[in-house]
């Protein structure tokens, strides 16, 4: 039998590790340029997944375990992190982030288990959820942004790969998002 | 001044580090599905970087070194990984391709510098290309592949999330790469 709980922590307690080993330290040549045009930069994307562990998952856990279906989730403020984190370096960011994503994984273990996965909740938006698709949207959300750093990273140096840009769908797709490499 | 090649090599050590961070003693729920229909589970990502390492970027620095535009790169193949790794765990092929990084960036230490990046060389299919366009293409080849583990996590959730799948483009993009979270 699948261990769901377990499996979706070990993903969630990964994700502070891999980006310290992807950004701290790295040369703002790498980080300065945005996933696509009017897009989010690495430093954008780590505010944004702390935005996640103060306003999102964690509230969103204890409003399911306390009011079940009868209030829906408060909205989440998708661009927090724009005013919050302006002054921030990424170095810093990532230990912010890493620090509330731990005091959250412990806080969500102390709050809820197996048996309350499928309790249920109302997003504003979506309707009825359970907690089950709650914490696996949280793990996969972290996938989607962490994904989204992979492109500016890439982005910096799309002038750089000359005429090879043709076989790196990772920079065609920042221009056309069909783009299929050759 | 950039110091291209310092900057370039700071991003290249890193990939091996990230692998091991994002993937090491990862379940199997995570790591069974491929990025798209057809395509590429983490571990053939891996494979396929392993690749590059043996047949790539080191033997192609040494052909624009010793013969510039004279003689073209052998071509490369994509899918030497099937056939060679099939038997390997993950956590293996992960070790391998960190073993070749560290190598192969000494390797490059002692065959090439600064004043070696303008030097060309004959792609099969590209034409001429630079050391430098080499290099970069190295680093962003790293990038583009492990954008595409992600993906591959990320479907290995698809139904779990939910209704929240509208928000995940990650996910959607698994369905249709144009597609645009809501």
């Amino acid at each position: 039998m699948s261990d769901f709980l377990g499996e979706t922590r070990d993903l969630l307690r990964r994700t502070p590790d891999v980006l310290r080993a992807l950004l701290a330290g790295l040369p703002e040549t790498w980080t300065a340029t945005p996933d696509v045009e009017d897009g989010w930069r690495p430093r954008d994307v780590v505010g944004h997944l702390i935005s996640g562990e103060l306003d999102d998952w964690i509230p969103r856990t204890r409003r399911i375990l306390e009011h079940g279906t009868a209030k829906p989730f408060d909205p989440f403020d998708r661009f927090a992190h724009e005013e919050r984190d302006v002054d921030a370096p990424l170095d810093a960011l990532i230990e912010r982030f890493a620090e509330l994503r731990a005091d959250n994984l412990a806080q969500f273990d102390v709050l809820a288990s197996e048996r309350d996965l499928d309790r249920r909740g109302l997003h504003p938006s979506l309707g009825e959820v359970t907690l089950r698709e709650l914490l696996a949207t949280w793990a996969v959300h972290d996938l989607d942004h962490v994904s989204q750093i992979y492109a500016g990273l890439a982005g910096s140096y799309d002038a750089e790969v000359g005429p090879w840009k043709a076989y790196l769908g990772i920079l065609l797709r920042r221009d056309d998002p069909a783009a299929v490499a050759g």
